[in-house]
């Protein structure tokens, strides 16, 4: 079974080290020379969109997916004559753009942040009176890990945000100071069966995710279950995707999917029966799905610009390392360790150490509203 | 990290598996072009002794291990001016040789068969009248999966036993009816800090493994991990050994080990808090141990010769799948299952129609005395 993947980045190399037990191999199509992918299978090094390597790529893959969702609709559409690509094209144009994400959020009646689309400056004053301030207004397409947005608190911040963002298609969306974020992994098969994980409690600090904790049996885990799956049947979806929730006095505001492995689903190769790696690959290679279920409680803390020192993660008795092999640099993450424990104490008692080797207190997994409501 | 692995077969390609995650690059020395740990690494074709690819090995490593143990004393220990080798050539040099082994044994007080060695064909003789009928004629070096070894009913047998193996050195072991076979796997770390896994309970047929059972809290363990003990220190040993002990009435006899990763610990993949692979390479590396204990219940069924329906293992929810990529052959260890469990009914109930797929009876798990004694 040859699986191509569109991008050769940690979710790349991660999903590889789920795939070879299944039997499967890998091809990484990435324009980084270094991609951290590469070891583990053979590396296209050429641009996401170059038509050439995809169509090799397509050649040699019995399925093609992706590792990274800002690809070119176009460039997939192209390949799926030649070659099953899962998630489908479609579901990545909805994904990878703010507003067809929001407006298919509204169609199928799931509760958001209220927001208004922005063409222009004009635009911008009128969103503003609609949905009222603060807001954060938000590039359309190619934004993540909190880049590409800026909250605007009041009437007079609106010029600034419109000069760094203005040359884009943009969204406003109403600030939400919400309670905790949250977010489901599920995965769908081709047969339309699903999985769920528990619900992953969130802490990003400057848009980027720090810290995810596995929750099972989490009140939010149903209704964000049922959420999900609308999102899966509606885009009659193949693979892992992820959806990112506010919630706010009970209530969940869906903020936004990623049509792939998720940062805050890495707990699951630990802390699950089955890792997300495993049923993103069994779903696209048409196989039955794997058991979603906790294995106990777990908690991921991510390494952002640097790796702490190994023996002392190792040192950790529950911790499992995972470094990526890239490069370091400010506010990229470049690894990340999961504690996985019996019970809740002896999970406290091993992420304490962990947050403190990466400089974040100790008990600081609850999440708190940020500065950017993401 | 780079981790330069003698052999390129299963053992590799699971070591690499675990070993990506801690910041490990690997170069795989397998003569086979095949070489099923190739696609996770670099892969220098050549014989493992062949000197310019060991040296070139070792030029490149940080560490050399080995996933094999028939590989020449001498051409190792030839490159451990160059770089670090784990374990050491001197505990290859007593594993692979079955004199040295039970000299060893002996010396360290450690109960096995009565055994002889036998350098002749009167010799042979000798040695029956010894330890007496019936017993098991076997190769000193280069046996595995049962290979290499005859067994000796009564004074009829020896001719034909002697000149099917008589042409190499050669042992006599007194044969054992025993009441199960178990195994119990230990790491050592450079610091002398050692980290031993739950006994492995494990079923023969035709000298070829086919079912290992985690057995935490098995009265077998305290004695087996002593036993195991007294080796690792004794030979000042350095990564994974695993002991195989025959049980009859109650005690231990030591039969032989296996100086590297082993079959009857694939099920702590997924069944123990560090793996096998993980842990040797922590060993090796110089890296603190891992947790060994148990998570749940585990057990290994092997795939001989062919591979059972993936989607029908895939569809037993508690079963992962280890594929190895290696070309069909009958008596070839191709692939494994591990079915892991929160409890003793659970397992049972995923493991039985397991067992059922690779032509196994059901709770088959328990070993009866075989043909050989092995």
């Amino acid at each position: 079974m040859n699986v191509g993947i569109v991008g050769g980045g940690q979710l790349g190399r991660m999903l590889a080290l789920a795939g070879y037990p299944l039997g499967a191999r890998f091809r990484f199509l990435d324009p980084a020379e270094d991609a951290c992918a590469a070891p583990l299978g053979s590396h296209l090094a050429a641009d996401y969109d170059d038509e050439g390597a995809l169509a090799g790529l397509a050649e040699w893959a019995d399925v093609v997916t992706i590792e990274f969702e800002n690809v070119s609709v176009e460039a997939l559409e192209r390949i799926t004559g030649t070659v099953p690509v899962h998630p489908a094209p479609g579901s990545l144009a909805v994904a990878r753009d703010r507003l067809e994400e929001k407006t298919l959020f509204d169609r199928l009646g799931i509760p958001t942040p209220a927001w208004a689309a922005v063409d222009d400056r004009a635009g911008l004053e009128r969103a503003a009176r609609t949905i009222g301030l603060p807001a954060v207004l938000k590039r359309r397409t190619l934004g993540y890990d909190g880049k590409g947005q800026e909250v605007v608190g009041d009437e007079g911040d609106l010029g600034a945000a419109w000069d760094r963002l203005g040359n884009l298609p943009l969204l406003l969306e109403s600030f939400v100071a919400f309670d905790r974020e949250v977010s489901v992994l599920a995965a769908r098969a081709r047969d339309g069966s699903t999985a769920f994980y528990p619900v992953s409690e969130n802490t990003h600090e400057e848009g980027i995710l720090r810290v995810s904790v596995s929750r099972p049996g989490d009140p939010a885990a149903e209704p964000a279950r049922e959420l999900s799956g609308r999102i899966l049947d509606a885009l009659d979806y193949v693979g892992v995707l992820a959806l990112e929730l506010f919630e706010k006095d009970g209530e969940l505001l869906a903020n936004e999917i990623a049509p792939r492995v998720h940062n805050s689903g890495h707990w699951s190769i630990e802390g699950a029966r089955a890792s997300q790696f495993e049923n993103h690959l069994r779903a696209v290679l048409g196989l039955p799905l794997g058991d979603p279920s906790p294995v106990g409680l777990a908690a991921m803390v991510n390494f952002i610009g640097e790796i702490p020192p190994v023996e002392q993660v190792l040192a950790i008795p529950p911790a499992h390392l995972h470094v990526y092999d890239k490069a370091p640099r400010p506010g990229r993450k470049i690894g990340h360790a999961t504690v996985r424990a019996d019970d809740e104490r002896e999970l406290r008692t091993a992420l304490d150490p962990l947050l403190e080797l990466v400089g974040l207190p100790a008990r600081s997994t609850r999440s708190r509203p940020p500065a950017s409501g993401r």
